[in-house]
């Protein structure tokens, strides 16, 4: 029996060690009485981190609940890893983005300011939203490993920090999307409703990006995003 | 210069001749006066036949808008076709959908009724709505041929009536995503929320039908539809 589709998965901030006990916050609570569980119900705790907690359910009232821990696992995938840096975009289409890059299994989402993003589109004031959306979306699909979501970053800081091996810069007059990713991580760099200036093409290619273009025509930012997701998926499977 | 991208996009219930003029809607008017078109000014036609029209405004007030049309230019994509067999999804997340298959470029979008979906989620009276979305994503991304939206159908009906060569059943069980696809037109099929029924999985694959699961975890129906769509797109091109 796969213990993930029958126990009912709870948020906790930190994975405890097995054998504790642990109060959950009063959000998990009431998700777990609308879901008609009672004292000596499994559960399965989960906290992000790619590990996940078994247990049961000690005590549940109005007020409280309490869970106690019986084994802790590690559920990492032994998949490629990507990270998804993302130009700002409107609310509801990044709010979209981020939901649907949790289910594709995207290791972090970074908000990420270019010369034609609106600096309101990444500001730090969205994550704490975005980080919701992660949380819901994994506990819909069941993902133990959730994207770590951050930012805003600067363009130019990008290039200069992300050092993976596999970068691949979307833009609609680059080169074929590779076919194999065998690299064990890959960063996917998605620009912003807008384009890319010349200046940040040449750039991101000096720095040893890859500007490849999606087998598609022209789409909206945060499609792409999900588009290439899959690709990187698809390609580190074959 | 490419006209596509320096034209207003309007549209039409269906092209005329080259030569001819043609009277149009009250709302493509307004969009026109929102550009601030003047008469003289060129614009593009589609009807979403895959054909477009190239031509001018002869008359614009807040009334009516005339426009002149000189040349019909073919702009069919040489790519692979792809019909989407969709099970009732929530409105927002079927909406997204559609708009996300527009962009991708799906040659149609049919509803489907499997055992699982609920009746109001697969009716034809969200039909007019997801036209609508069509019509503006179309428009958003310059495509010149838009999906046909249609159903509610049956899922028994659509193995009887898809007869595609490359058919493809979305199933987590499944086979891996093909690599290749070298049809001309291809169908695929999502599930529902709540997963396929052991006997639709059997009957899909007697008809023929490939069972097929994406190369990453557990996803929506939408996202999943969305998925599978790029990797078509991307199995097509190679």
């Amino acid at each position: 029996m796969d213990v993930r589709h029958s126990r009912t998965r709870l948020i906790v901030p930190a994975l405890p060690a097995a054998g504790e006990t642990l109060r959950l916050s009063r959000e998990e609570a009431l998700h777990a009485r609308a879901r008609r569980l009672v004292a000596g119900d499994p559960v399965l705790l989960s906290d992000g981190s790619g590990a996940e907690g078994t247990g049961h359910v000690v005590r549940i009232s109005r007020k409280e609940m309490i869970v106690c821990v019986s084994e802790i696992v590690d559920r990492r995938p032994q998949e490629l890893r990507v990270k998804l840096y993302l130009a700002g975009l409107r609310p509801e289409r990044l709010a979209w983005a981020v939901e649907k890059a949790t289910e594709l299994g995207a290791a972090g989402v970074v908000l990420v300011r270019t010369a034609r993003t609106q600096s309101f589109r990444a500001s730090a004031g969205l994550l704490p939203r975005l980080e919701r959306i992660v949380r819901e979306s994994s506990k819909q699909c069941g993902r133990a490993e959730w994207p770590a979501i951050s930012g805003p970053v600067d363009f130019e800081q990008v290039l200069e920090d992300e050092h993976c091996r596999e970068r691949l810069f979307l833009d609609a007059d680059g080169a074929r999307f590779p076919l194999r990713l065998d690299r064990e991580s890959s960063a996917l760099l998605v620009g912003p409703e807008g384009g890319w200036t010349d200046p940040e093409r040449t750039e991101a290619s000096k720095r040893g990006w890859k500007i490849v273009a999606l087998p598609t025509g022209t789409l909206r930012a945060e499609t792409a995003a999900i588009a290439a997701l899959a690709l990187v998926a698809a390609a580190a499977k074959r």
